[in-house]
């Protein structure tokens, strides 16, 4: 295998939503009442605002292509990023630069477990608002470009039940996940070992529903690792990854997998190299500690998080090299667009590199690049585009005029007004 | 080399503390105010009591060659211990029957960063408790075996500038090693990241005094990572570990490291697994986030966590493989004695097996097992013990009558009573 026969599915990416999310999918007599994306001249940032807050763009979460020195706290509007984050046929086009063949999009602005939903007070308009957002992102982003997107709608985090509710109607749509976090108790929600996440759990087995946690998907102040007072911005910014293991131990002991043996959990962001150590710890728990009792429906800890869990990295070199000791049918790959630590443009030749240095076989490859996610999602990879034409190499063919410079703020300023008009 | 040949240096065992801790070492006016250990009738326990509060032997702490269903939260006492909990002789008894050399003890009741002290509100009664703690420690614990322990005072968390001058005055007594909080701001004390712990760093540096620092040496409810509501035992108890983590990177971006180039920090209990994919986070964030402008001294992250930290395992297989990316003069070990993570008495067989496992070279074995920890601690293991008589070999050859079955609690308190006599 050389790099331009891989073929790439990246499980974490971002969207970074368009101010048209809300146009076509609220009920009528809701619509006025729906997040509108404004413009605030005065700070000159755009916010999604509504009766349930405000928000903006995360930090450093937009800023693929643009110089390092340009990151920074700045104000944000979507003029001043790369198109790619909010207009999907730039994203597909990007995606085409980069060699990735599909994609999976995590939200921006409505937080990674929809948190922004769940701080409406008036939750009839909570819901009415995020199954809004899910249809936009189910029928307008991901089913844009056939095959290139797996579908990510978002779960009401404020009720278990509506949550069940809503996994079963967008499987009904298609989707093969949704979003969950990593702490729903930091949020003041039921935590997974209250029991009262049951029906959502037994609605993605019955669906085959993957939940999908990314990093950062809880109140950080109560359950991030970086919680030291003071901590500089390179604390802050390493190691939140680091929660996908708090979260995968809790809910390896949290009985939710034993009773529900078909239920898949996607760790986003959380990266690798932490899991042969984890489970070297959980195994050594299970043998040392039996005094406990633990019962695992007759798996060892590392045969249920087999089972369980699919874990993604964008650079684990580390990682890699223990492939073994954590599961080769558990390791996927993603990309990160368009965040700061994305490796966009040359996502294809980083990966390469590392999956040539741990000495990783053709199958391994194939494994770790699509063939775990197609699996662990349930999707057909080459339904809707020939397995020929999915490669690194024949997307990128396509791509030979997407403009891969850095560019300034000041220059994606101008591209937008010559391309979009003025910000409304 | 063969098992019997290697020589074992354990950097984490822990001391029950015995009652005449304060007999010798409070000044007479304060000796009434001394901590004591007080049997409790009613709840059949034994607790240290004083004006600062009241506490017990830890949780699962000294439950080495119990039967495992006898761990448990059950009431306690030094007679339901094996002795060499907190007999010194007896520990040095089980050192030789486990072929370990040298041991430095954390404390139990006082907190692992002696925060026991720290909670008693008259600071000068305080300070002059914890002198006569680590008196005790240095010159009866550690000293009553010339050559088998690396001696371990506390530091006073309730001040930097008190904390400073404990660290001038037991290094005058010998010391190479005092313990600290993994955050000190959980106690309310303040951060590393706001300079006010410079003057212990400089003490430190200045003295040649090893920064200890132990998993759990936090408000475990402000810091640990398993915070989730009701989690069960067994993410209580398998987490932990990970503080270390988020200690180090902490640590690695105060600024305090490039302040205090000769700054020393030892790990403890924290494992070595997550180290490699650490480096490789702390390595990317520093090139891939310039924008920041990380100063490291020059040092990369990699280099910057090399000069500065030891870290150890009790049982780290993964760790063990990965131990170039660790860095090999890095990398120490551990027991955990009394505890029930411990491996006692089988710590060489289990140790030589994961070595061998890992294909480790002699000069490796003989960096993890003992000279990295004495060069670390700037210890000079064979000063009083003939390197002949240093070995696993050796040491066990003198045991032969040391006493290994898995005794109850009712055998154990029959021991006592015929050894000690009855609990005071």
């Amino acid at each position: 295998m050389k790099l331009d026969d891989m073929i790439l599915v990246s499980v974490d990416d971002h969207v970074i939503e368009p101010p048209t999310v809300f146009d076509h999918h609220m009920p009528e007599r809701w619509a006025v009442r729906a997040p509108r994306l404004v413009f605030d001249a005065n700070s000159g940032m755009q916010k999604w605002t509504w009766e349930g807050g405000t928000t903006s763009t995360p930090f450093i979460c937009a800023v693929v292509t643009l110089p390092p020195k340009e990151w920074g706290y700045d104000p944000t509007t979507l003029a001043e990023m790369r198109p790619g984050c909010w207009d999907v046929d730039e994203r597909v086009r990007d995606m085409n630069a980069n060699g990735i063949l599909a994609s999976m999009c995590f939200p921006s602005f409505a937080g990674m477990s929809g948190n922004f939903f769940a701080g409406c007070k008036d939750r009839e308009l909570a819901h009415v608002a995020l199954q809004a957002y899910n249809d936009w992102h189910i029928d307008e982003w991901a089913a844009s470009h056939p095959g290139r997107f797996i579908p990510l709608p978002l779960s009401p985090l404020w009720s278990p039940a509506v949550a069940a509710q809503e996994v079963r109607r967008v499987a009904r749509k298609g989707a093969k996940a949704i979003t969950f976090s990593e702490a729903p108790e930091s949020f003041g929600y039921p935590s997974i070992h209250t029991g009262a996440w049951d029906p959502f759990f037994a609605a993605c087995c019955d669906e085959g529903v993957v939940v999908a946690i990314h990093i950062a998907s809880s109140d950080m102040q109560a359950t991030v690792l970086n919680n030291t007072a003071g901590a500089p911005i390179e604390v802050v910014s390493t190691l939140p990854c680091w929660n996908a293991l708090p979260c995968a131990a809790n809910l390896l002991w949290s009985k939710s997998l034993v009773k529900y043996p078909d239920l898949k959990i996607a760790l986003s962001e959380g990266g690798t190299s932490w899991i042969p150590g984890f489970l070297d710890r959980m195994e050594r728990q299970f043998h040392v500690q039996k005094w406990v009792g633990s019962d695992l429906g007759g798996l060892t800890p590392t045969e249920m998080f087999r089972k369980h869990f699919l874990a993604c990295f964008i650079c684990d070199p580390s990682g890699l090299l223990l492939r073994d000791r954590i599961g080769i049918d558990n390791i996927a790959y993603e990309v990160d667009y368009p965040h700061s630590d994305c490796t966009f443009p040359g996502s294809p030749e980083e990966l390469w590199e590392h999956l040539t240095s741990a000495q990783c076989s053709d199958q391994e490859i194939a494994k770790i690049t699509h063939e775990n996610a197609a699996k662990f999602f349930g999707v057909d990879l080459f339904a809707h585009v020939d397995r020929r034409d999915a490669t690194v190499g024949a997307l990128r063919a396509r791509a030979g005029d997407v403009d891969l410079r850095v560019r300034s703020k000041a220059e994606y300023r101008q591209h937008y007004a010559a391309t979009y008009g003025a910000i409304a």
